[in-house]
């Protein structure tokens, strides 16, 4: 063990740490308190792994879990952005590469790149796993909302249009499980959880 | 897309969300709050891709990693047992193995058995992969604990006999860090944060 190396390791874990006291605007099932990126990023890999058989393309499943498991890691110092807060979006990209110097930058030079790698891959959304890991997601944080009513729609006077445009982009990873969500959207659009545009 | 066990794994997916909700006795870095299983379970995924070098026999990183993100999905059925509750040990098995059979048995046929031998390999600690992932359930708990002084251990009264006994199998994942685990119970100790024996 190269005591300097390992201590560049354990500062990075004790670092993302704090990913958990990021709050999504999601709740959780049963009407739950707000979610948190760590809780996001858990349930976003287990979804990898249980629904890999719909993605498009054959999917280095590791590889996507992992970057499902660190893609939130730079709203350490970048806050969370929510996906209808279209001020705050303009500024995202800016403020996540800062924070993405900073973190994976505690890493030793080898880790540092490879993580760093495994994110701009996933922003990049060009990879089978990048774009199967983004469908997983929007799709988490949907099936949540729709297991309560669609409240984080309703709380935000979400329109239809607003909903399909984050969303549509799962056809790319997985479309049998954009067809499922659309299907969702038409049924919470229906109940008036979702405003027609 | 087969609609029935599509219906079944989402049933699932929704399921586990209730693993957010189960709080352990550690808490996060910084003072913080208690520490819930799902951020557990994330922080031990990320500390078995970043520190595989460290274990001591080759591992299939991706079935470690799935090894720690599903471990404690049982407690949503049988809570969390503290490392040093004796009288909660002693049916831990029992509860778990019931939780195992309800919670795992939502999933397709196929499914439901890779997760619960997933489950049962972990428990049994015989592979590399469940020493190396049980390690790291050992360690991430005793990072945070140390980065907040021992709070943990200090509002317990733990003695030293109890920790090593807690951590001393970290040797048979990654021995390397049970060197690094000693120096830091023996810190501890001399701060009086662990009641030497």
């Amino acid at each position: 063990m190269d005591p300097k190396r390992f201590a560049q390791q354990i500062q990075f874990v004790l670092e993302i740490d704090k990913e958990k006291n990021i709050l999504r605007q999601t709740h959780l099932s049963g009407h739950g308190r707000q979610e948190n990126d760590a809780e996001h990023a858990w349930h976003m890999a287990i979804m990898i792994y249980l629904l890999k058989e719909y993605a498009n393309e054959e999917i280095d499943v590791a590889k996507a879990m992992m970057m499902a498991l660190i893609h939130d890691i730079v709203e350490i110092d970048a806050g969370d952005t929510y996906a209808y807060d279209t001020e705050r979006l303009a500024t995202q990209k800016e403020r996540e590469e800062k924070a993405a110097d900073r973190i994976f930058g505690m890493l030793p030079a080898d880790q540092r790149a490879e993580l760093r790698s495994l994110f701009e891959e996933f922003e990049a959304f060009e990879t089978p796993e990048a774009k199967f890991a983004r469908a997983m997601d929007n799709f988490q944080p949907l099936l949540l909302n729709a297991s309560n009513d669609g409240a984080d729609w309703k709380a935000h006077r979400v329109h239809k249009s607003q909903v399909v445009r984050r969303q549509e982009k799962t056809d790319l990873g997985a479309s049998e499980i954009w067809d499922y969500t659309r299907a969702i959207i038409e049924d919470h659009v229906a109940k008036g959880n979702i405003q027609d545009d």
